[in-house]
């Protein structure tokens, strides 16, 4: 660490420290330039961040690149059918191998001077470089990779996490049914929120802002079932929550006998892989987040056809998904600026699903689309208010945002292992 | 104030040191990231600035949000017509209240959580926070708001200068007559200069560079006013310099008589607060800046009936004015970035006059929205100078650019009162 | 050097002090704010820099300001026909004299006040400025500027170095029977490339990467001459080798007999005026780099009359040349961010040449919009690879990027040599 750097590490050290529980972070842990950056060293460098899904490269030589700040990294299908992933950087003269977004290679072939990698990263071509050239020191970075049920996470870091294997021990049999490794993806979106990432992860851990800004969303979503203030309801409220416990009753005995795990799991505060899961009840008719609660496919993802199986709900530190009988919703927020963050949704279906014939795309992503765009005003909103000298953290509700206190206490928790503290 | 703050603030305090008596302030005091963050907290956080007019809330329920550099403010009418200043800024989460430009409300309800609150801004109504939480602990942080003459003021800190009332005793008499309180905007127009907004306030505080720059201002406008070199004319200058003399002789006799108060006041160096005041002849026919320098509106604002009572100017920290007989002319200029000032510029009648009646747009506003555009380009041309690596400060002329020279030196003791100090 | 200013000069210090000989740079040294503003003080700022051609500025009252970084100067012919610059600063307010691009004038008349210059910079008019007032004290700044062979350099400083007399006495003898001072400038064109101006030089000083990205160019360009690796070349590669070196001994004996200096010049580490020289065999029918390797003017520049006089290829600190027969092509790069920079392209042919008659315009420029515009793409990719966690300076070919090794090392040098020294 240099000198510059070393005065704004103690000064994200401070902002961090003065953290108060119960509360939003200090206003510098939203806007500045140089906490952003250490967020992209700490957390998306050396935690286990949602890259994307397994079917987003189906076939050997099937490629994506991935930005992560200002980072990027490639994630391929080898020629023997496993996963890896690289840094999209040629180990020559350091360009970009890979271009964003969706390729088909035999070999990763560098534009500019035309090393070429194999799919495993070795390099097995470098021209001029002379025959006293050690080819095997030059071999492309690899970046740990993990596939739990079809979803991606990766970690930049040399050494990741160990506790990954507790997300793949949870999610694993729980994500077994819907068999996303063999789903396609139906339909994908990138949409910017002007907001630093961790707005972005507040705004989705709660849903007391749903009523009054989610109409659409509201028809297959229960509000309730991320909190709320039980000796503050109205009558009609009360009948609603009381509606909704005795609804999970029938659920889940329901579940159990089909044997579909549903019981919250939280692996947050004290743990470096920050994820949280529960099945959820879908509302109106109860199949699946579409504007009629019906299902959008004609026929389920992997053997999911069993009725009423709801939403496996999974959080993760950049990532939130839906997985339902008929498709799933993956999204993964990126940060581009400390007030900027891409959010890029997947929408997944079975793999022969057809468009037009077994769903229509317009109905499969209306909903998240609208929501999406509604939470995309709310985060702009957030991120203009944090910034003004006007802006005191606040408190969060105990009962609607617990999953944002702890995201928050988390997330000092994590920055200060990384090396962000006094 | 945190480590790399503590470097920052050092280099600031050194810059401001280095300003020399009588020439325009070293390069970083224009140029510098962290000298505008510093302008924005030191000038436009702890002093009494130009926030817009009485008249822009004229009813109960009426409200603007006012962006100030990275910060915002709520201005609003209460029930009992009082005026009242808030930050923009959610009690829970920090999101932004209000959104920019003029609203009309009956509550102020924030559109993330529905945190409500009446226009005092004590919070009303705050969903799911439990029955032990305390609404008082709260209200929205109030904004110190001075009404002068029907212009607003406000400021950030919580304890404001308390040499507005030096500002209220000299303009409420001067702007009596025109009752701008109850006066009307008839047109808001905003524009972008590319400069710091201390080059903007210099360009507004000198009239040198009038005679090449704004012809159309010149028709009722005596550039003379602000000063000139009288061993240095020609012929035909000092027979003008005189003529304005000898004007103004009879001038100041009859604004005498009329007990309409026209010396020069001035309230700059040795004050937080800055203003400068004086009755000024307009040019040519004599009654307003406009092209044929006739009255714009075909009846008085307020009971400013008597003629040739010429153009009360105002200047303050960020605003400069012209109150004539028939119209008034606010600008207010708010940091946007180091490089960057918002010029919002306000044309009030009085507000029974009706467009296209009583008055014509077009010719309303013509001399001042030629001359904000002429005032754009001059202060684009001294940001691109000052950044370059060949600029050195240069010498104000003590005739024509003595405020300036004011200006600079006010700017620097208020930033040094201010903390930034070796 | 102030308190933050001091610590982002030791990291600085600690980054170039980091550089492995032999390796592209460390990554800050191509993405860093900090670095790249202590490149534009102390490479930009105290090096002798290419700035334009003589003929930018053919006749007395012609202007031309050139953006160098944030700064900018004016390049004139005075009255007498000498070349001069100074600073594109008024010595007054420091208001930009001139705008970009070329203008044709008296004297210098500032826009804001109307101070007026003459040619020599002499300030010859500043109203209102008091009897006192010493004119002399105020002349606009000049800027050293020497004209090799029509070919301009300028350095800021105020001692520039002294050996840009190496750089003239090598390339004067070798540009005169081009008479490039006496050329007209028949095409400008600005390219922005989306990368450090380290990268874009870098890139200009290999051919490694010409066969796959650059196949126009390639028509008259051979990639050899930037050097190969010997011991791994095809059969069909070794034959183009060795029938190139059998025309450079061919061509070699003619230019000698002719009186044409051809011998490479080195003159880069060690230096502060980096450059070096070679004449180069043009490809195909070797007259030109145009479509079809024919001269794309009916007549020569100066007195070039004499056939296969090949490719004087002159590079800079940052410029690169090729002065052929017919035509010539300078290329100056300008930093405009840490990862962006202007590439300005001049085409000059005789000044008698008629534009339509004697040449086609699109046939002149065609190889170059091309290649330029190829070249962005790879400094492009090329700049977001070492903005990339996954990046690690690589390894320079011995036999293809010995110039940009020479390149790296030289730009080190002269950092720590301004100062960027532990």
């Amino acid at each position: 660490m240099l000198d510059a750097d070393r005065g704004n590490h103690a000064d994200i050290s401070r902002h961090l420290a003065a953290r108060r529980p119960g509360h939003t972070l200090p206003a510098p842990l939203y806007t500045s330039a140089a906490v952003w950056a250490a967020d992209c060293d700490a957390i998306f460098g050396r935690h286990w961040i949602a890259v994307g899904v397994a079917c987003d490269v189906p076939e050997a030589g099937d490629v994506i690149a991935v930005d992560i700040g200002p980072s990027s990294i490639v994630i391929l299908r080898d020629d023997d059918g496993a996963l890896r992933a690289f840094h999209n950087v040629c180990s020559h003269r350091g360009a970009r191998l890979v271009p964003p977004g969706r390729s088909i290679v035999g070999k990763l072939v560098c534009p500019y001077h035309q090393w070429t990698y194999n799919l495993d990263g070795a390099l097995a071509l470098a021209p001029h470089m002379g025959v006293d050239f050690d080819h095997a020191l030059h071999h492309l970075k690899p970046v740990a990779l993990r596939d739990v049920g079809g979803i991606l996470y990766a970690c930049l870091a040399a050494e990741p996490p160990a506790d990954i294997k507790e997300l793949a021990a949870v999610m694993e049999p729980r994500l077994a049914d819907y068999d996303l490794r063999n789903a396609k993806v139906a339909f994908e979106q990138d949409l910017i929120e002007e907001g630093n990432w961790k707005l972005t992860m507040e705004n989705n851990r709660e849903c007391y802002h749903c009523a009054s800004n989610h109409p659409q969303l509201s028809l297959s979503f229960h509000a309730a079932d991320f909190g709320y203030d039980p000796e503050n309801l109205t009558e009609s409220e009360r009948a609603e929550a009381n509606a909704l416990i005795d609804a999970y009753a029938k659920y889940s005995a329901h579940w159990t006998e089909e044997g579909l795990a549903y019981e919250p799991v939280e692996h947050t505060v004290g743990w470096p892989t920050n994820f949280r899961t529960q099945r959820l009840i879908i509302a109106g008719l109860g199949e699946s987040q579409t504007p009629d609660t019906r299902a959008a496919v004609s026929f389920p993802l992997g053997n999911a056809n069993r009725p009423w199986m709801g939403d496996v709900h999974l959080w993760g530190i950049n990532s939130w998904n839906h997985i339902m009988s008929d498709h799933a919703v993956v999204f993964i927020a990126y940060p581009i600026a400390p007030n900027r963050t891409l959010v890029r949704t997947k929408w997944l279906v079975h793999a022969d699903a057809v468009e037009g014939e077994d769903y229509d795309l317009e109905n499969l992503t209306a909903v998240w689309k609208t929501t999406n765009s509604e939470d995309a005003h709310l985060v702009a909103l957030a991120q203009r208010g944090v910034s003004s000298a006007g802006y005191r953290p606040g408190p969060y509700s105990r009962f609607t945002e617990r999953a944002l206190d702890e995201f928050a206490t988390w997330y000092v928790a994590r920055m200060q292992a990384s090396g962000y503290a006094l």
